[in-house]
């Protein structure tokens, strides 16, 4: 069963633009904060991902998202986050926004695992996803 | 000849994260600009649109961007924006970021031509673009 | 005694800037929020402003803070909000952030209470503020 | 004669709120942008103050704003940013925003200046301002 991370928001006045809807910008924001909560729920924050793995970050490849209903000043909406895929380097990461019982967005980042280069500090490159990593995002279904 | 729409941002401090580079939601805010400034340099402002053509804004279906490079606090970017394909009553914007003389990211927003809904001042609904605008995205060739 | 106004905010990846620390502008946008959980706290909601009273909304005169610790991400931060003094068509909402039992920041926001103008409602002015609306931010004591 | 540094923006369509005015957080949002330009016009980029001074940052003490006029969508708006006033580890730039010929917002940002703590680099600490910082602000006047 794939670990599942929770993210609620009350809109707020400044997220919204005079259309009076969410300014979409503000869904990957939200986004960011899911694959974050997803993390800290396996157990992996980023501090962790550093001080323990060595990763510098889970930079972004590619982000994408879908609209289907706008969301509103003072609407609560939810974001359910998960990955969707886990590739050797890479993993892609789904998000699901749902606005009083309806889907209200979804998208998808796909993420890089990123490490410094070991000829230079400065630069960077993806590596290997370690087994344990992928393993913590997965739990022992009913 | 597609029109293009050119924004130029000097990347701020508070636009970079704690990786120092730029918070990706922060592309797709200056794809919007961009798309924006593609209107102002075809001389459709939104103002325009509202009162001459009574459309209510031109919302997102869909959303998507691609990240080749990271860009870093100090750096000038350059956006250009174009519509790459009209639909009958949706476009999409395509969006390319330069930095240095590379390409940092590729994107495009999908959006909607949208006014209020006949039997609901309240809803709103996609109508057919009409041919004069797609008319003004189009220059004279060289 | 007066009403109090709770938000809890959990600091993002997006919301801290290359110094790792919160960038300083993001506490506006939360003292914001306050003021709107402040007036949902007293059964006030901007949209019950608009119908009942006529009011536009309550914009910002002034807006000041002082930081005298950073919060960094992955830090919960609590901040309360209340009216710290009512003049005729103006009010004071004073802020405290709260990380880890110390006071993070402290600031207030200088708020008119603003109706379209008679003759334009294009232009806005302040007007005198009801009874009835102070009443509601104060609560029988213990 | 105090250097100035100029910012020039194009309120852009995600920086209002749905009251159809630049969403107030951002003005501070451009003060930073206004005094980051203020210390590139005096040669000092930020990379410079980290490798020749030894200086972690700028951070804010506290900051202030006065809001004389709102700023719509499509408006262009001048911020002229320069520093009213050196104390001996901090100082304080002033900022103003000119929309049509009007001021629009006026502000202040007291900023330390901020080195690594010598027995914890974790940690940071005011220092003294060097007397040379303080002169590249300064212009031969006509």
């Amino acid at each position: 069963m794939t670990l599942r991370g929770n993210v609620t928001i009350d809109v707020g006045w400044g997220d919204c633009d005079p259309a009076e809807i969410v300014f979409y910008p503000n869904y990957f924001k939200w986004f960011d904060v899911g694959t974050h909560r997803l993390f800290d729920a396996a157990g992996l924050s980023f501090v962790t991902l550093r001080e323990q793995y060595g990763i510098i970050g889970v930079p972004l490849l590619n982000a994408e998202a879908s609209f289907s209903r706008p969301s509103r000043y003072g609407e609560r909406i939810e974001i359910e986050s998960w990955i969707e895929r886990w590739e050797r380097k890479t993993f892609r990461v789904a998000h699901r926004v749902h606005n009083a019982g309806e889907i209200a967005v979804e998208g998808t980042e796909l993420r890089a695992w990123v490490a410094p280069h070991p000829d230079d500090a400065g630069r960077m490159r993806a590596v290997e996803i370690p087994a344990a990593i992928k393993a913590a995002f997965t739990r022992e279904g009913p």
